[in-house]
Parts: C-alpha cells; sequence; structure tokens
C-alpha cells in the first residue's frame, strides 16, 4: 500500500478541480486550462506548485484520503471518508489487528483497513464478483507479495477460512444471512460492522443480530457539512450529501451470554405501537 | 498504551450503563442493581456475561473508543471519536507518523493518534498547563518509557523542537497565534488540522492562513446521529449532540507557492455582500 | 383561539426560563428567583419588564408558538413549530380553508391549523379518546361556541362526516387503515399529510398509498438547529432534537389517474438490491 | 393572490418534472416526452392525468407551495418553504396581522405572508430596487387593486410609513443598519425576523440587536432531508440543499425594558475563551 501512494501526487487549484496522477507512467496529464506532462510534473516537489496558462496548480502527496475520493476506480459504491474514520474508530482498528471484510467491492475500504493495521496486522477480503477480485488486485497492487492483505475469490456464505479475528465488516447486499459464519471467525469481544443503505436492511439485519450472541452498541449515519473558506462570509457549501449508509456496530459475546430485550420481534406488527400517536 | 487497554474492560447493560474498569485494581464496582468486585470481574472473559439481581451484565474488553469516552477521566473538552476518526482520515495518521498535537488537553486524541501510529510512529505533544500535563503522564501511562508519545510542557508560542513533521493538529484557544511555529515544524505537503468551537475563530483561523503558503482543504463539521435498536420500530434516538467544534484542514506547501483567492480579506466589511439579500 | 391567545402572556428571562400565564386566574406565579402576583403582571404591558431579587424577567403576548410549546398541557407526544410550519407550506393551509385532522391528540397542531384558517375556514378534529377529546374542549376553548373548529369523538375507521375537503392531515398509529376513508373525504387535488415516528411506519404508508390514486409528493424530515445568541462566540448549542417524525405529503388524484411506479411492492424482499453493495 | 393561484395548474409526473402553467395563456407547454397544448390542460380538471407517448403526467391545481417554487420568476434567492413555514410559526403570522418586510426580492416570501393574513390583513413590503418592485407588482398582480399588498420603492433607511406593525421581517444585506427604523415601527412586544446567508452576518446582527431594546428569542437554521418513495428500500435521497441561510428571531420591549447579558461585546476579542481548547 505504502508503495501506491508513493509513487502519486495530487495536482489541484483553488477551485474545486482534484486529480490523482501515477507518475510512474509517462503522460499527458489534463488540466482545466491546458496540459503538463507527467515528466514535468515529476521534477516538481510535493507542496510546489506551477501555472498553466496563468492558471496556479499545487502538487501535494497522495495520502489514503485523496487515494479513495480521487485515485481509485469506483466499479461500486465506496466507503466515504466520513464513515470509514468512524468505522476505524469504532471496530478499534490498529497495527497489529486481524480484520476480515465483505465484500471487497472498490477496494476504498480495504486500502483503509490494510493501512491502518500495518505491517504487523493481516486484512483478509472476500468477495465472490471476480471482476471485483481482479480490479482489486490491480489497484491495490496486491500481486507484488509484499502486501497484508489476502483477497478471497469466494462468498461469504462458502465460509470462512480465518478464526479469531479481531473485527469484521460487513458490506454486502444480505448481511443477515451470513451472520453465523461472521460469528465464528470472531475473536469473542470482538467487533462487528455493518454498512447498508436502507432503513428496510436495518430492520432486517438487527432483527438477524438478535438471534445470535451479539451486542449491538450502535446504530448510526454520519452527516459531513462543509463550508466555504473565505473568512469575511463564512457559510456553509449550498448542497452536501445526504446519505451514504447505515452503520451498525456490535461485538460478540460468548455462546450463552446473551440475554436480549425481545428474539423474534417481526420487523412489522399489526399492533405496531409507536411513541407519536 | 497497548497496556492501558489490556488491563481494562467494560462493563455494560443492554441500556445506558457503561463503565471501564482497570482490573489491576482490587476494588468494589458500583452497578445499576448493586455491587461486583474486580476479584470476580477478572474470572469473567471478555465477551462473558453475569448478573446481579436478575439484571444482566456483559463483559468486553476495552478499545481505544471505550476508553475515550468512558474511561478517561475529563479535565477538558475532548474530541470526540466521530471528529477524531475523521482527522485519522483526512491528515492520513498511519503506522511510523511523526505527528505533533497542541494542546494535550484531557489526552483523548493523544491516545488516538499514539494507537495509530504504532511503534515506529512518534506522537510529540504539547501542553502549557502542568496540571493536564501530569493528568496525561499518568492517564496515558507515559512515565513507563515503553511509548511512542513526547510530552512538552510549554506553550506553543515558545517554539516546537521538532521539524519534517507529517501532522499537526491543534486544539487551542487562539491557533492564529501559532502559525508561524507550526508551518515550520511541518514537512512540505504536511497536514495540518484545527479543531474550534465558534465561527469567529473560525473565520479568525482562516484570516491567518490566509497570510501563509498553506492551502486550505476543507472547513467542516461532523454530525451523528443514532438510532434504537429496536428492528420494528426503527427509529433516530429523540436527541443528538449538535455541536462539538469546526474543523479546519490544510496542507503545508513550500515557500512562494501560494496564490490565494484574497490576502487580507477582513473578516467584516461595510460592503459585506453575501449572495442572498 | 384568539381569546385564547388575548389572555395569556409568556414570562421569560434571558436563560431558558419561560411561562406561559393565564391572567384570567388570580394566582401566585413562581419564578426561578422567587414569585410575582397575576395580579402584577396584568398592571405590566406586553413588552415590558420587571425584576425579583435581582433577576429581570420580561413579559410578552403569547402568541400560538408559545401557546404550543409552553402553554399546552401535553397528554400525548405534540406537533413541533418546525414540523407545523413546514405542514402549512405543504399542505397551503390558508385563510377560509376547510381541513381535516386526526387524532386531536393534545390540540397542537388543532391550535395551529385553526389560526391559520381564520374564521372563514372550518377544522374537523377527529379523536376517539374521550379523554384527548375533553382536554381538547377545555384547552382550546371549543365549549365557548365561537370557534372553527369541530371536534367529533370517533376513529376514523368509522367514517368522516364530511366531503370535499381541502387537506387532511393523519398523526395516528396505522395510517394505512384509514386511507380509503379519508379519500373519499378530500376533494381531487387536495392534501393528504402524515406523521410517523418509525421507518417501519413509513414504508408501510408508503405501500398503502400505492394502492390508491394518490400521488407521493415528499417524504421528509425536518431539523432545527439553534445557536446560542452571543455575537462574538457565535456557536451551537450542544444538543438538539434529532428526530420527532417522518413526514410524508401527498395529493388525491381523480379515480383511475394514477399509473403508479410499482403496485404492491413487498416492504421486504429477499432478492432487494440496494445501491451500495 | 387568490386569483393567482386560480389561474395555474401543476403539471407533474413521477420522477423530477413539475411545471407551473398559467391557463389564462393560449400556447403550446413543453413536456419530457413532447408537448401539450393549454386550451388541452384547460380541459382536464385538477386531480386528472393525461399521456404523452405513453408517459402519464397528472395536473393539480397550483398551491402556494407550488407557485413559490416553480411558478415564480427567480431574481434573487428565494425564501424556501422550509425556512417560510418556520416564519411562520415563530412571527405568529395569521389572519388579520399587519406585517412589514423588505427587501420584496422576488416575492415568495411576499407571497406566503399575503396568504396567510388574508383580506382582513396587510403587508408593507419595502425595495430599493426599482425593477424588483415592477417584477412583484407583475408577479404578485398588484396592480389589480383587490390586494392586500402595499408595496413601497425605498430603502428602509429612508424610513417605515407604517406604525404599530404585529412583525417586520428583514431579508437584507446589512440589517443592522435599519434596526431603529424598524423598532420604531413594530408595536411592543412584536415579532422582528431575519435571514442572513453568513455567521458573520449573525455575529454583527446579535451585536447590533444587544443595542436595543429588543429580546432575541432564536438563532437557528432549519434542514430538509427527503427520502425516495420505495417503500421496500425507504432510504434518504444522494443529496440535500446545506443551507439557506441562518434565521434570527426577537420580540421589541418597551424603550428601557431590556437588561442584556452584555452590550457592545466585540465580535473578535484578543481574549476570546470557547469552552473547548
Amino acid at each position: 500500500m505504502g508503495d501506491l501512494l508513493a509513487t502519486r501526487v495530487v495536482v489541484t487549484d483553488l477551485a474545486r478541480f482534484r486529480k490523482v496522477i501515477d507518475l510512474s507512467d509517462s503522460k499527458l496529464v489534463g488540466l482545466p486550462s491546458g496540459h503538463i506532462h507527467s515528466d514535468e510534473l515529476r521534477k516538481i516537489p510535493p507542496g510546489g506548485s506551477f501555472e498553466v496558462r496563468d492558471k496556479r496548480y499545487y502538487i501535494l502527496s497522495c495520502d489514503m484520503h485523496d487515494f479513495i475520493l480521487d485515485g481509485l476506480k469506483r466499479n461500486t459504491q465506496i466507503v466515504y471518508p466520513k464513515d470509514a474514520g468512524y468505522i476505524l474508530m469504532k471496530m478499534d482498528i490498529a497495527p497489529g489487528k486481524r480484520i476480515g471484510e465483505a465484500g471487497t467491492g472498490s477496494g476504498a475500504l480495504t486500502a483503509v483497513f490494510s493501512r491502518a493495521i500495518g505491517d504487523e496486522g493481516r486484512l483478509y477480503t472476500y468477495e465472490h464478483d471476480i471482476g471485483l477480485v481482479n480490479h482489486a488486485i490491480s489497484t491495490l497492487g496486491l500481486g507484488d507479495g509484499d502486501t497484508n492483505i489476502v483477497i478471497h475469490h469466494r462468498a461469504l456464505e462458502e465460509g470462512i477460512d480465518e478464526q479469531d479475528l479481531d473485527a469484521f465488516f460487513l458490506d454486502v447486499r444480505e448481511p443477515w444471512k451470513v451472520l453465523k459464519t461472521v460469528y465464528d471467525a470472531l475473536k469473542p469481544s470482538g467487533h462487528l460492522g455493518v454498512l447498508v443503505p436502507t432503513t428496510n436492511q436495518v430492520s432486517r439485519m438487527l432483527q438477524g443480530l438478535n438471534l445470535y450472541d451479539i451486542l449491538v452498541t450502535e446504530v448510526t449515519e454520519i452527516f459531513l457539512r462543509s463550508y466555504k473558506h473565505v473568512p469575511g462570509r463564512l457559510r456553509p457549501l449550498d448542497r452536501m450529501v445526504a446519505h451514504t449508509g447505515y452503520l451498525i456496530f456490535a461485538r460478540k459475546l460468548r455462546p450463552g451470554s446473551y440475554k436480549p430485550f425481545q428474539k423474534d420481534v417481526p420487523v412489522f406488527e399489526e399492533d405496531d405501537e409507536p411513541d407519536a400517536g
């Protein structure tokens, strides 16, 4: 992963232009006001700037945040930094941890996890779509050998090779279908994280979690609201992302430890009794 | 840091009770339905549970998120996990990085940074209040020698010992007063992060940043909205935290690289021309 | 309604104290710093102030917003001003309109509607709970004759007396069960509004609406985020209301006019295909 | 105003198409799948539908919400329904009230106020830009005589003709410059409302209000977050409006009644002491 970032730079202006350039290629780079050749870019150290037709551009080292948002070809919806950062905190992703993930998707969260666990850690990522597997192998440089990522071309329903994982993150369509598999792969007290885009999936997943010795610790969503950078006219941007997904966090308990509120609560009940009415 | 977490567990119920217990002490632990002795707690492995007067409690390993929210004695406002996670992402805090921070405060972000950079990384944290310095030394176990944290009892205005830092985070009252010092301590393309609670400070800081070769990349705030865990009656909690602070992120440019929009924009102008009127 | 407000005043301080006082009663009024008698209050005109033990209080005329939030005894969850205001706009509640409502509940929205439609308008409100009916009669002064409110002690399932209503608002537990009744009572192009607290109810209601010649125009929720009033340290309050309910707005079409996206979409499908995954 | 709406209809589809058509004109109306002539539209009663090339369209009566969002030519930023509704509630805008407004702008809030106060009420709106004055006269049909709106072509700095107004709303660039004028025009206990887009203006306005016998009751902002209408895949829309403006609400006190927290608080202070640090 480190090498992935090392060969790349970000080119940006003061408005909305932002591009991640792989300097190991030799090519012409398109800009709002013209072009620059990557051979020229290589001569400018990160933190420097250049002008093309009176327009100033800035060159920055490429970090993980830049790589995910602007350097990654997206074949699926990606996990956004606002969500990824909170996932790191809630699931205690740290150097040396052994983490599982499904599916790999476009590899954004895969990249974040891999970077956070360092050389001592290990990330096991499962993806049933061979196209996405190959995309991840090429995008994340998994063929090089020197990586902390193990990718499995397999649907989670077919089982998990690893055991005693510190954490497992699920970004799949029907996470409730693989709960037993994931439960068995986690160590006691280990972290489970789930991302789903609809409220129906949240309900369905909570219903599923209630059937296991798993303690739900949080169901949440995260908003990021950014501002214009003008000190004398400070105000939020006109529009923002309103939704990426709902996050569910839980901890594995030992078999027999859980005494849930309610087992088998149907997601819809005829006598549903909301608290405002 | 690892040891800090290793000796601790979290005791929780299905409602709002949550307590971080240091098992290296021998003492009686208060619970909503009675007490349990830490000697008893030690016998229950993480992921297990116990009952006191028909009420079930769960024991979990203590992770960084638990430690910050429930294990840390707060002498000042802490940086919340929702903000800390995004800070990790935006500032590319990863194993091996060399990071600066001021002030140390209650040590919440200090703990997060220390954990994220691993054994190879180094965190230099500055705090001018001797009480907070001593609090951090004791809370974060800095006296043990085996740590990646260096704490300086010093106001940032008096200078920074380190150079070529990968990132610097400012959580101080008047961050605009230490900009030159921080600029000099960062390496080119390095990350600057700032947390301030008021819009006036955001304006004042943006005004200050405009005077340096620094590229502001984002001014933002983060909301966390959590839900009740009931699948058949899914709905947000009634209340939420509405504000912790505004986050400003920026990158250091090389001297002379910056061509700003507007230098010296006054924060209030008589002819201020807002876009709705 | 006008009389209700005319006999009342608001007493407030610069902090959080706020009380609605009915000046037609003669009584002692409790304050944070002591007491004042209502006979004294009556002598101070609205817009005036008085002091009790060096603490200043302000007297304001009581408007509908004050009355709902501070003057109404709440037996049920009330509809908040942030939601009520948007309901007025979306349902085009204006002088002269004929409006239906169920249930009456604590009468907050009833009061808002009654005020907005004026003397020429008419509000028909249905409530099956006799306690709430009596509460509304006494709180909203319905016994006086001079009112634009007609209250029915009846569950909506038993039918609606009125026809060709301009708008109907539903704040009941299972609004999907009374859709045929409400559809028949509305005039073509008339407005339907619904408030439900859970996502499951939103799904269930949308499913129900799909079976009728009704055009859903919006499903939404409203947040209100308030700030401290300090100009030099402007910042949001620490906490806010995170949820009151989801609002659904729709328009009645003539029989046979509707060609829906999907009839009979089950709320949970095994092959549910969310757009992130 | 009533006539304005009476001659208009809304044409909509199930996706995002929405158009307000004035049926008193005879013209061809463009649609996503072709055209329809207004003479044909006139034959279809509100609540009905028609098809053009297999695509179904719905005809609804035009209400105030539709008129503002889709029927009004915008020469300036308009006040959105989410804000307008809350303004109605907070300022107690109701039938019979006498209201002031500056500036008129594109007339969106003018239209909302006019409708809410009914025939017995009176709205006095001030606008210094003759182009906007003429636009309002033509858009809101002010030339017809039968209206409750009085429009003044005048900057508020030149004075207000009216006295004892129930409420005054300011949507101007520098509202702090007309505070004395507005104070004098309001009756005691009357409502003042202000919309400004930047935090700097909020600070400046709060500072100004502190100099008068005016009680600030709320500084707030309103978010509207809408959902897709699919019952089995319920989720918020991907994007939302993040900002329209900050709302300040206040009440006029009688001269000499106000004992403020702090007079003359500078908006920036060197010893500014935020509560997180």
